[in-house]
């Protein structure tokens, strides 16, 4: 048996192995196979509707009684200066016009997830753990999903923003190391520059705050694992192996990036969505980034680039896609989710025992 | 005791902990108090003449019986566009003019660091080590240097880089993680945006080479060395916690900075010397960098800095001093080095038994 501790016994769980939620990528059937196996499953409910969400949810019921993990971006209301809505239209307007898609549509003013209706639904629905990116909402709304009973966690990029959420109630905190995958969750850093190693992160956090430290970012295997524990964590969250299990939403042209890539395939880029993320690179990353001062603001940037991501994907291209992937890729293997947690929670064991021997 | 492994026991080491040779901050007495703790001890040889190298490598050897790594920067003739060169004048003559110190001068055309004189030293005071940054010497030099009857080791940031290491004869081969300060290893790599955190690169690096891998890269507690073990590591190499040691040759005011910096206090910059290097953001690297195109060819940027950093100094400023530092800066102590080693080694050891129990 994995020793537990005061996470894992608190999230009932039998090992201490979190699928990271990772919005459109993770299934009812991802997360359900992941808690059935022993971890905590989870779904990502970027930009989903209280409805799509409650579906997804009742997905997840349907094939689990065990616990779920329900994740929400939070991002202030975003501004767009007409400039930076100008740069951009004129570097995607030729490939609008080799889509035939006409113009470059206007930035819209999508604001944060977590709604009125996402709440009733929260209250209703029940989640053991509802967990944020890009810090937390306002007080009163944590208050309000804390009443639901659930557990609350959050990622933190550097010791100042864990510190922060721990002051704000936080029930355990992600340590997002630069190796991640997917969205950088930094809200009070703003240097993409001075993002910290996994590494070096996860002890940092663990001598700054009382609560639990989930490690993230280039973990994809039982080494990485027992590395993570070594470096005091509490529990792991692995994103990227994840996407690699047939469970997951992955067209299969970017399932062949994945499978391709190497360990320094990857870069940092917020052309994608307007926030850093790391990803492999794509056509407009290639052409455009991986960084650029033109970007527009989160989630502006996205949308943007959503009619060509849909009109490349029908001709089998990723030329537009977020190809999320963290530094341990390659580590990752084509097989389904329940053994791959099962697998890495005996395999990590094991390790843990072989290195005391 | 700790178990042994290939690599320990071929550099008759007691314990896996081989300090960085860190160029100009190594010392004889630090290099000597680490080997005779048990660990290894090393030397820069940056920028030093043979007769200076021989003095370091005497130095040493009158306060250790024990195994020495001297290690050499390694890299083509630099040659330095015009325009470049003109940028950087540009940007600094207002500095050189504040100090007093006329015109900034033209870049100078150092070479590489071993040449004969270098060779006929290593021949005759047989460093049990040699090791090299920035790739190797030429085939034919390397077999010179292993004539002396040295182990040969470099640094690799890349699976690509440590799989051409091992071809080329490196008897070890020490993964470079992200997290680690100075300068980055890269000599195949070309884009330090895609360099690789130590926690996934150490495992990929391992999966790819048979030669022993040695993980660097934000380690500085017993926390980190049990993760580097955990992921497959036969050793560490720790630089910046033995910065803080009193042997160590830093200034009072490089001191006092290396103790306040924070997790995500440190950047990988260009501007000091030409090639990408981490350390804490001083003034010019404010104004200038971190990173700039017009950073003239390692080292050119150095030699152009070197005035302005000794007139600064003088006044106990480090606007243009050289504050190497990895992302573990804060978990270091201000002990000395043979305490330190001893330390790390048995907490290590005991954070492994505790891991398994």
């Amino acid at each position: 048996m994995w020793p537990s501790n005061a996470l894992t016994e608190r999230l009932k769980l039998k090992w201490p192995i979190i699928q990271a939620p990772m919005g459109s990528a993770s299934t009812p059937a991802l997360a359900a196979a992941v808690t059935n196996a022993g971890g905590l499953g989870g779904l990502g409910m970027w930009g989903r509707t209280a409805e799509q969400a409650a579906r997804r949810i009742a997905g997840f019921r349907q094939q689990s009684g065990g616990s779920l993990n329900v994740n929400y971006p939070i991002w202030p209301d975003p501004r767009c200066a007409p400039d930076i809505t100008e740069a951009m239209q004129r570097q995607l307007q030729p490939h609008y016009d080799a889509h035939g898609l006409g113009p470059v549509p206007e930035p819209k003013g999508v604001i944060s997830d977590l709604g009125q209706e996402q709440l009733a639904l929260l209250l209703e629905a029940k989640p053991e753990v509802v967990s944020f990116h890009f810090g937390l909402p306002s007080k009163s709304l944590v208050e309000r999903v804390r009443a639901t009973g659930a557990r609350i966690m959050s990622s933190a990029t550097t010791v100042a923003e864990a510190r922060w959420l721990e002051s704000e109630g936080c029930d355990a905190v992600i340590a997002q190391g630069f190796e991640a995958g997917g969205h950088r969750g930094m809200f009070l850093a703003t240097d993409a520059a001075s993002q910290v190693g996994t590494l070096a992160l996860v002890p940092q956090i663990v001598d700054a705050v009382k609560i639990p430290v989930i490690a993230s970012g280039g973990i994809a295997d039982a080494r990485g694992i027992v590395a993570a524990f070594a470096l005091g964590a509490s529990a792991v969250q692995i994103g990227t192996a994840y996407l690699r299990c047939p469970e997951s939403r992955v067209s299969a042209p970017a399932r062949a990036a994945l499978s391709q890539a190497l360990d320094d395939s990857t870069v940092i880029t917020n052309v994608m969505t307007g926030r850093p993320a790391r990803g492999i690179p794509n056509r407009v990353m290639r052409e455009i980034g991986p960084i650029s001062a033109d970007a527009p603001a989160f989630p502006h940037a996205a949308t943007g680039l959503a009619p060509l991501k849909a009109a490349a994907e029908k001709l089998g291209k990723v030329d537009f896609t977020n190809l999320w992937a963290g530094q341990a890729v390659r580590l990752g293997r084509d097989i389904p989710a329940a053994e791959l947690t099962r697998g890495l929670a005996g395999e990590a064991l094991a390790r843990m025992r072989q290195l005391a021997a």
